[in-house]
């Protein structure tokens, strides 16, 4: 939830507590919305409050404008990557890559798959799409980081292209479904040693 | 063309030309339908039929339902994959790699990426997306398993998580736009060696 927190009311004072009710029924109406298949470009802040079951201006209050709320949104949705253990590069990309297209909200397939294509179409929902993604993405840079500093990577890495070789298999397969082969258990710990190792003979 | 001509129309004698302008209209329905947002559960052959411009008995006698023309249509809207050269493995990665996502016909991101969620409600379709998938997925299964022989790749390779860490990257890139800071001009190029070599220091 810090995200939300963070985004949409930022001075809080101790003595007046934020309708966190409301906040919660607005994000979760959005989302509702969302996985019933409403676009991003006709859904309306009327729609959500009258999903909400609170008015247009309950919603001003809290997030200057539809964007904002989504992004809200989507970030709760995602919920909170695992936090970085620190003892092996290995052990903490493992868990980093464990948690990705690991939901446990049911609307999130949905959303997220058929959000692309209207994501893609214009710049702002682009950047939308980004601010969603880019938190979970700077964590595992991190990682790859600190691996290059100690010696655990390669002193040449590439982080950006580290990143999607890294999260690619995870998202095909846990998100697309991508190959039904492919055992899930242990994708994570696969897909990390494989990109460790490589797959030329060393 | 090659999957609907062998799926559609089998034995075909010389002197008797299947009617090739009705398939393609009847293909070109189903995919406009598709990319404008009609869901595979309730797409019916009568609204193919009408938008065709065709009767319903033309698609039957070529068809012999919605799931093998849907599979059919999506195998043509997907296009040929390219066909390896032979000479190193990394070579004929890269060539196939490049090809991933790269679709000229401007209905294939909505389509593709909208249809995951319906695809993976049920198991008739999730052997249709299979069926679209395989094909692609076997030819790069072929220049693996060379490359295993040949020694360019290790001896105990797993192919079909070499396949994921190959393909993964590529996908998220093309089709979801997951990485503004990643160049795809030579993107395939990049994700064929990274793989190859690994993240880890020789």
């Amino acid at each position: 939830m810090s995200d939300m927190t963070s985004h949409a009311d930022a001075p809080r004072s101790p003595g007046r507590p934020r309708s966190s009710r409301a906040d919660e029924a607005i994000i979760d109406a959005t989302l509702n919305l969302l996985a019933e298949g409403a676009k991003i470009d006709t859904l309306s802040i009327e729609a959500i409050a009258s999903r909400a079951g609170v008015g247009k201006a309950t919603i001003y209050r809290r997030w200057p404008g539809k964007e904002a709320l989504l992004r809200d949104a989507l970030a709760i949705l995602k919920g909170t990557p695992p936090t970085p253990i620190g003892r092996s590069v290995r052990e903490d990309l493992v868990l980093l890559l464990g948690a990705v297209g690991r939901n446990t909200d049911p609307r999130s397939e949905k959303i997220m798959s058929c959000l692309l294509p209207e994501v893609n179409r214009n710049q702002d929902r682009y950047e939308l799409y980004q601010g969603v993604v880019e938190p979970r993405r700077a964590r595992v840079r991190e990682v790859l980081e600190r691996g290059v500093r100690t010696g655990e990577l390669r002193a040449d890495l590439d982080i950006e292209l580290a990143l999607a070789l890294l999260t690619g298999p995870m998202l095909i397969q846990r998100v697309l479904r991508w190959h039904p082969e492919l055992d899930d258990d242990v994708l994570a710990e696969r897909v990390v040693d494989g990109v460790l190792e490589g797959i030329q003979p060393r």
